[in-house]
């Protein structure tokens, strides 16, 4: 089976917006082994979205759209496939009242351009949309299925995958795809490919791509089969040769988040961590209690930016800082025993270092961090330099942070 | 003048890859005045591309396509260009002995496949291409400039930037494009529109357009004129007027993020802030020490998630949290005052609430978001009842409390 999707907004024929829908759709097509034949991403343009709507509906056996679904005057999408599936629009009742006891619950007025979202195609199946107020649309018109999602990810994507999916599952019999991505930290691109390509070279199924993000190089495997039990064997198969080679270097092996990993390892020992923070700024807190559940495991992060602050609510003791500065291994170890003593967690973490822009010196260049981490039997601080922005300073640290926590003591 | 770009590629239609030259071109084109009205991204398919091709020809006065020129089988586009404007491919001698040479010079036997890339559209121009094998190729066909690029950045980029763009500045007499974003919190994206579209709507230059995101509403305008001044004063008139419906909720004028606008604002007034967070985590203090030199303004952070945290650290009397709960008006009163008196700090800012997906009750269903902040006059803890993952009920409540602070103390 063939689809092809239409990305409809004008923000997405701007410099800066790139429409990232039709990727995460791309991935769930290509899994049950449909193919997407081509993209279109049109303005709130009437004629163009037109044309686009007419081609696709005559070529392809599946068309996804998303935007134009919201309440402005700029949200042509159901107007333009009315007129070009030759079927009117008319204003479905339970919708409006859906949207009325939307706007009800959050205390909101409801204008009437809201009322527009309650039009619908004749015929069409009314997607029901819990996190927004636009419904999507589901059309069968001669061969083709025609699918109108809205624009904003946190609708579309699980609209999609509860009304969708399992029914073009149904459609797409044959081929299944499974995918799975192994994440690493501490080798670079091209010295963690040196080490597998020898591997990968050798199958076609499953196909293998390396993507470097900051701080970590993902490695995605694409396996097809005809069922999905055949195509996960020769995931399995390939994986288990990568991860022998790459040991300890994966921390991930089913696309997992650094900070699931962490949250995973404190659970099953039964530890809890308290963290301190200067130059991430909360960040590696914040990664921590992303996870649901984290209340469990994390007991208390503070962000000592100023030196009274440490002093204070650690106890580092002034005369440490003003012996090594306040960026120094010293004052880190300082740092992390503090939090730890004074949380009464199993383990404490600290950042010291210098994200920049300003601030940095001949001995301490911006990019320098150090990290420490405190349990009951040491604590050692070690220094990095690490290079980018501010923001990829700050992302490199407390990535590196969290990889330690999982690695000293969840290994 | 308005332009449509056609990406050729079949790995441009999976789900890792995005086609980035559109962007580029996109920021080239407006730059100079030249709308991009639609963009294709198609394989490398005879059928698709034609269609695409034949509808671009037809509807737009500048085509740019890229990808596909290259010596393999899949290189499709010379040949389905020249099919669609039924001009004939010609051998040209000039590029094939170029080719040659290039091959040559790097000592590399040239495949035959390669002499595909010296044959030209009749009539057309052919743009040399020094970073790369296959030139690119111009062609003025009835009303519209044809543009072939070929698909890697580097080649491609140099090639538009000094062949092509020149060529278009002189044909869109001189238009010149600025845009301006506005950013605003507290309204939603319908109930804005409502209040601007009459504002707006009596403007087609500039355009308006209205980009909602978690938390928050952004208003782009983008102006043409002959020069630049006239293009900003044309923003500057449209922008008072919205500016003057919309006060108080925006908050950047110029595009700003919200804590780069609270952390100018505590540096203009010497204000000092500390943050006492719970559910949050850590995330509030994390986007005030986003920006630069935030040390000056930034004393300390604490993410106080256990109730023993916020006793011992913020000095919240342990009765008060048995009595109304740690998410309670009255305990993130107590944890601002508390912050703010630990800290000596101008402002003290906290959250508790329940960010989910567990954890809820009937009373205090997830969502529920208590905010306070504190200054030397007084306390007020607001609840917010806030929808969406874990994730984004987080993202929308340090929104707020940053908001809270830009509006309370800044205005």
């Amino acid at each position: 089976m063939n689809a092809e999707i239409i990305a409809i907004g004008s923000e997405l024929l701007t410099p800066d917006r790139i429409d990232t829908n039709s990727l995460w759709l791309t991935e769930k097509l290509n899994a049950i082994g449909i193919e997407v034949r081509l993209k279109t991403i049109v303005g709130d343009d009437d004629l163009r979205l037109e044309e686009a709507v007419r081609d696709a509906v005559r070529r392809s056996e599946v068309v996804i759209s998303t935007g134009g679904l919201g309440p402005t005057e700029d949200d042509i999408t159901r107007k333009v496939f009315a007129r070009v599936l030759g079927r009117p629009l008319v204003l479905d009742d339970a919708i409006l009242d859906d949207i009325r006891r939307k706007f009800a619950r959050i205390g909101a007025p409801m204008t009437s351009n809201n009322e527009r979202q309650a039009l619908v195609l004749r015929d069409a199946e009314v997607l029901s949309n819990p996190r927004g107020t636009a419904p999507g649309l589901l059309i069968q018109h001669d061969r083709a299925l025609i699918v109108l999602l809205p624009g904003p990810p946190r609708e579309m994507q699980p609209m999609f995958s509860e009304l969708i999916l399992p029914r073009l599952e149904k459609l797409s019999h044959g081929i299944r795809i499974c995918k799975r991505v192994m994440k690493t930290t501490g080798l670079g691109e091209s010295a963690l490919d040196q080490k597998i390509a020898p591997i990968y070279g050798q199958y076609s199924n499953p196909a293998t791509t390396i993507l470097a993000k900051p701080g970590e190089v993902e490695i995605h495997l694409t396996a097809k089969s005809d069922t999905t039990e055949a195509a996960v064997a020769l995931l399995d198969e390939l994986a288990e040769k990568i991860e022998d080679e790459l040991f300890p270097s994966i921390y991930s092996h089913r696309g997992e988040s650094l900070e699931e990993v962490v949250g995973l390892g404190l659970t099953v020992k039964g530890y809890t961590i308290a963290t301190a923070e200067s130059c991430t700024g909360g960040l590696i807190a914040k990664r921590i209690t992303d996870v649901p559940g984290s209340s469990e495991y994390f007991l208390e992060g503070l962000v000592t930016y100023s030196n009274g602050a440490k002093t204070r609510l650690l106890g580092v003791p002034q005369e440490l800082i003003a012996e090594h500065g306040a960026v120094s291994a010293e004052v880190a170890e300082a740092m992390a025993t503090g939090v730890k003593a004074v949380s009464g967690a199993t383990i404490g973490v600290s950042t010291t270092g210098i994200a920049g822009p300003g601030g940095g010196t001949e001995q301490k260049p911006v990019g320098l961090v150090f990290i420490a981490i405190a349990d009951d039997v040491q604590v050692e601080a070690k220094p990095y330099t690490l290079f980018g922005s501010r923001q990829e300073i700050r992302e490199r640290a407390s990535q590196i942070a969290l990889d330690l926590i999982s690695r000293r003591f969840l290994l």
